[in-house]
């Protein structure tokens, strides 16, 4: 009964296999291992678009910070979802990288309208050089609130980016828990959907910590390679990380992975729908539900053995009918059974 | 015969199978992990330091960026070695994390002279708020040369920087290889020498991808964390980057990989001695060899299968004879079998 | 009829004299002049304030930065107000020089409320490692929408910047303007309620170029000195620096002069009341008023000879009736004559 | 006898007059008056450069680090003399602006040769992305020795950085006294003889604060505009910077005022010529004379009533007889008498 993250889960033994049979003699570091070769041409081949670069990182905060930095001068400003991870959980890693600031959209569900973003662009860049210039879009996808843009949302987003000149930059974290839950193709979700560059994330799917960061536009590449290694991100031994993303990729096990993930999470809501003391607050959409219940509520479940975080205060200390919001997160690895104890939990 | 880096070579099967054992069920991330602990009094029984705060990354470049911007102001200049990893190999990453700069110390084998040293300290900050301000000293053990500092050199070395007030950090990636040879104790070598602050080296001693940042005044612990989070390199998965560490310091693994590097390095040494055409730069002390030879002799080696840098020019194009410097570096996973193709190949 | 800004207009005939004065043979250079050495106790017997460490800077973008990065740490985020000038009007000099992020509070009439300031605050690090931490709190006074907050109101904010542990700054680009409003002292204004730091603006009031930088705690002098250097912000011929803050603190000229504005603005706003097409968007306080009114109004007055910005169209583009907001500012240069010139213009 | 620094003596009377002149009324701020208008056609005639960016500047360390940001990635390296005033004494204000670092070329008589300039280009960038890669070159005319490079030192100096595909930089602080020196026109001593950008120097030579960027490549000048901005660099009352550079350029006065501290100068070292104990460290040839004697003739010369630096050691505290050099440095507003004065002291 863990939902406290996707990111406290195991990686999947093929993922595990992989790096053991890459554990075998010499290689080329810094990513010149062949290992690397393949997982390029996987990636390109996947997001239909042969030229892209495609790279490694070790952390999803690395690889938005250094595509954003590669996307971003220093005078201007991101803009971003208000909860973005990358205004929230970052410790100004963004503002490091890019040495710019965050220009903040309000959310719904945590999703930005257009509206509301094209109002927060026109309202920047007015003041000729003594305002933040207008730099890069960047998009949440599945969103920190579990929610998915439709094809459409996205496009809408990036149609007001581009009509300022702006490139957009999706943080997928989360990307194969959005891409099966929308049924589209990685094409259609990024370049196709007017995104310029990925973090396409793996860490908290199945592996043991690799993002590749895909960049459609193949000028930025040197850069890229230029900040990552500045920032100290270029591993010697890169065929670790090639061979977990080479796994990752190999017969759909990145999309089978957020299946699982998506239909546990979806057995878990359909089994709390109607419990007359917790409440969604808004419609599961991927592998993250946020609920709402009264406190002692949240104490009894958490009593009862299951962790997972409360977010809006703590369920040990308060008035026992206040309503607290808990979030719980699947991943590959739960079982129905597991799911079910939880259920019974909740139920019983 | 691939002696091209040590860090081109394969982890440890123990490591691996630390991996798998880690890979099991849900585990606190971010560095919470239980394996984490356990690492932390490991480091801390080996450097004798029970207060010491213990930090892992996943690269040198990033342990000796963020350590350095933990005890480095942006107005200050940071003494080093002309030849210093953090000078030539991190594409600016130590001004990157600081903001700061460096003072360039001349080196002869690769090592600091302390006449040298205080030459330079004395030579900043003589210009009040005009010029650089005094900042640490960082010094490379084993050096990029594959030389060996005495522990009376360090200890000059930072008696030096003690007078001036300045704190001394040590770029330990071939950490294991200088103890080893000089069979002293961490804790000799390092806070007993005068040393503030360790990256203490795994990735070119069989590991996949793992450095200890060792603090030894705890005060600096949770702006070092602050700072690792914002470049991007607090791992969620962290218990992987635990589990490598932890097989690393158990039972000496760590120690006795050294050993076979070094015990390598001094067969190839012995059999190369006495060779006409190929000399030694310096007498290798570690597990690294700098040796000079015609170009045509370093054609033959290399055509005959022997994979090295060559150091100061095109092995494949000038004259024949022209003495060109190839560095030969060895690991844990070498054979003597392996060690002696290579002597055949070249007495051949 | 000029009432763009009060950094257009003339400097005092006293403050050029003072200039004249000041080029007499040589003098120290880079702040080791004599005048400073008046202008710093002249500083310090104004704010009550005998150990403040009292600084020179050119601009009012520079003394903000400088003195907000002396405060914050680049892992932290300011608190200021959504319409801040650092956050609107300084090309992101704030993040550059401090490397942190800004968290922007909502106003209302230009001012924070307590319970926003505290929301926000109460919001940001939360997270741990993985959040912003908090930094300074930086208020300005006068407001960017010309209004001014009561010690009252100082003091509330920065006693909730204090339960936090929080320092304060306070932009005073219009110090002057505020304290004659206010009727208060320095001393008042600043350190008796809670403010740390100042930005004690000249630019704006009668001199061509200079800010003090007010730091109450004199520990935190000698790192605003390196950070000033460092951003080529110390001056060498520092005396013309100092003559200027010296002509502008003698006998009350400061104070005059604000008087003078804000005087000239009663005066405008007295003739514009009633006015039955321009009204007031919130009640003028200090030298700055808001007025709305129909486009086609403001085109008369344009085309009539008026100089000020219209903040949120474009007055010769749009429907005539659609009502625009108008800023008029005023400064110790302006004739009651020329304010009457604009008001028969308007009610022509 | 004041030799400190010819950032110690007054501004030109002309230069007072025209900020007094600029004082009327209202101008347009932040670098739209019309006195700049006259100023940026006055520094492209001088130049001939019709098409050059030109901008202002409060101090050359702000013009130095605006203009090497806007020529610099924070992944390169800029190449300069080992004693620059970039590396010396800006406090890290070019790291700082321009998250790069400095590569230092060694120098006889404060000169950088061809083939040093050479040996430290093709060392660096030799390591694909791990090293720094190869920014711009920055030199000084007149270097920190006073010694002038001819032009075809410079341009072979920058016909070695052109051949790298690096820009150059030219530190002119003390730009007027070179010109007047080699007798040459600007054109001649910049872009005829390959360099890009200069910091174009008044500060030293007659006004009160200010020094012209001179862009060649109108390309850049955007960037420099933000760049100046987040700086805090862009005063809002520009036209008093505006003043004073063109009262500078009015009528040949930055030549006047040079040819006039290099006269004195000459008439200075004339005089001095021949002295048994005070030799030239080298041939002044511009405004800056560097000689040796013993510490005790310093003393004398300093007790006497003149001022000057000693570079090397403590006038007042040492063996009598250590040989210590001073540093005389003259300005415009010197006079033969009193030149004549520091004489009769030197060799009464």
């Amino acid at each position: 009964m863990f939902f406290a993250s996707d990111n406290a889960g195991p990686a999947h033994p093929k993922v595990m296999e992989a790096l053991i049979a890459a554990n075998r003699g010499y290689a080329k570091s810094y990513g010149a291992d062949a290992i690397m070769d393949d997982v390029r041409e996987k990636v390109r081949t996947i997001f239909e678009a042969p030229d892209a670069a495609v790279y490694l990182a070790v952390s999803g905060t690395a690889a938005n910070a250094i595509l954003l930095a590669t996307m971003t001068q220093p005078w201007q400003t991101i803009f971003c979802a208000d909860i973005a991870h990358i205004q929230e959980d970052e410790c100004n890693a963004p503002e490091f990288y890019t040495q710019a600031k965050l220009t903040l959209v309000p959310t719904t569900n945590g999703k930005m309208a257009q509206a509301d973003l094209q109002s927060k662009i026109s309202g920047e860049q007015t003041r000729g050089v003594h305002g933040p210039q207008r730099g890069p879009l960047s998009l949440t996808q599945v969103t920190e609130k579990g929610t998915i843009y439709t094809l459409d949302e996205i496009n809408a987003l990036t149609d007001t980016a581009k009509e300022y000149g702006m490139k957009a930059h999706l943080d997928g974290a989360r990307f194969a828990n959005a891409l099966t839950a929308l049924g589209c193709s990685a094409a259609e979700m990024t370049w196709k959907a007017g995104v310029d560059t990925v973090s396409f994330g793996g860490t908290k799917n199945g592996v043991l910590g690799v993002e590749a960061c895909v960049i459609f536009d193949p000028q930025l590449a040197w850069e890229f390679e230029l900040r990552r290694k500045r920032g100290g991100h270029l591993m010697s031994k890169h065929r670790f990380l090639s061979a977990q993303m080479q796994a990752y990729l190999t017969d759909g096990l990145w999309l089978d992975m957020a299946q699982a993930a998506n239909a546990r999470c979806a057995h878990l809501a359909d089994g709390m729908r109607g419990h007359d003391l917790a409440s969604f607050v808004f419609e599961p959409q991927a592998n993250i539900i946020f609920f709402q219940a009264p406190r002692r509520e949240h104490k009894r479940l958490l009593d009862g053995g299951a962790t997972y975080n409360v977010m809006n205060g703590d369920p040990n200390a308060g008035t026992p009918d206040e309503l607290l919001i808990g979030r719980l997160v699947t991943d590959w690895s739960m079982t129905v059974d597991g799911i079910n104890q939880f259920l019974d939990l909740l139920h019983g």
